[in-house]
């Protein structure tokens, strides 16, 4: 049983065989965020994981099958937060999965510093627009723009949570690149591994998904590219594997 | 009629119908110098053009055929900047191409700040390794470490002589990909155009090229990746058409 308001619908995460509410008109979650979750190291065992700037919680919610360790999403729209807390009922993961209500940048401070050993973060992506021209829809320009957390909260927040040796995983755009490299390396984020989406062969990326050991040594690595689409305007073999798992 | 000294031979640069003097003892090209002359811009009708750390000349004659304006090349190793010499004669491009024998830090000094149109520049890979592990053969080891000109030393220098809206490219190792973007931007060269080169699909990138604009707006373009070689290993289409023609 599960209270849906409004537009909100029960979505299928396929290769996990969970289900999430969604509502295009309050949030809808992205192939970054799926792509992010799989992208991710993760503890198998045990071990302290949060996601910052969760939305309706899909990356908690896809990282559960892959680890025994507790995690923790942040959410700061109630709105959205509410939607995670219902999926999470819904697929019996109240154990495994804590929803907090809050800025992320008070988490330092509310949970403690250094005590984490992944975090993963899915941010918005665009710089804050004037007031005219923000999207009409407030929970959607906050969970697109950076209205509520900026990139540089973003890894600031990741890195204080983060124990050393610890890792944070982001998606974010090709043309932030530069900034999230810079801004990691400010934190003490040393980017490790760096793999580029690209929607399909010949084109441009337009994703970029980057993890960070606090305090690691330099040494970059580029990872193979990840194309969603093939020829045929299909999802790749590896893409319909992560959507859908391998079966 | 050319002179060739020791173990020197006249290869071929085929796609560009042109011939070339290496020696595996002294200086070799490689791939990443023929990708460079490629993934650059070029002016077609007129301009300046300057390479640095040249080598036996490799760039600056690739670049030739796809240009009239005049290029410079600058190559600090004698034996190398002579082979570049005999090697533009043979070609008879003495017209179109000057090599000049020094050290590229003195060059804006020598020929002037903010002249250039396009910079190109295949530096030394490998940091300075301690003397007792250098490599031997000191014509191989400049070539290879940062050992007369470091990173930093090629993104300044190559600032320097480009006027405002000029174009630099460089490639490098990924591993390297944090220091050149980070090293680009401190000197005003804002990186533009990135593309990154694996040597098969599923194998991670082991080269980069990249472009900055100097005092150019942010806005990265990740481009699509270049593969070297097929499945069945043999070069790719667009490699072999960069080596050899499209022909």
């Amino acid at each position: 049983m599960v209270n849906l308001y409004e537009d909100e619908r029960l979505d299928y995460l396929l290769a996990e065989n969970l289900r999430i509410i969604q509502s295009p008109s309050v949030f809808a979650f992205s192939l970054d965020a799926v792509l992010l979750a799989r992208f991710t190291y993760l503890p198998i065992q045990k071990g302290n994981i949060i996601d910052l700037c969760s939305g309706n919680g899909v990356i908690p919610l896809l990282l559960s099958p892959r680890t025994k360790a507790k995690i923790i999403g942040v959410e700061i729209q109630e709105r959205l937060y509410d939607m995670a807390i219902r999926s999470i009922s819904y697929n019996k993961l109240d154990d495994r999965i804590e929803m907090i209500h809050g800025d992320i940048k008070d988490m330092p401070k509310q949970l403690g510093h250094d005590q984490y050993d992944v975090v993963t973060c899915n941010p918005p992506y665009f710089l804050s627009p004037s007031p005219d021209v923000i999207n009409s829809n407030e929970h959607l320009a906050i969970a697109r723009h950076e209205i509520l957390c900026t990139l540089e909260d973003a890894v600031k927040t990741s890195s204080q949570l983060l124990r050393q040796g610890g890792k944070a995983a982001f998606v974010h755009r090709p043309e932030r690149l530069m900034d999230i490299l810079t801004l990691m390396r400010e934190y003490r984020l040393e980017p490790k591994r760096l793999r580029f989406v690209f929607p399909k062969a010949g084109k441009e990326a337009n994703t970029i998904l980057v993890e960070g050991i606090k305090d690691g040594n330099a040494g970059l690595k580029v990872l193979p590219p990840l194309f969603v689409y093939n020829e045929e305007n299909e999802y790749t073999d590896e893409v319909r594997d992560i959507l859908y798992g391998s079966e």
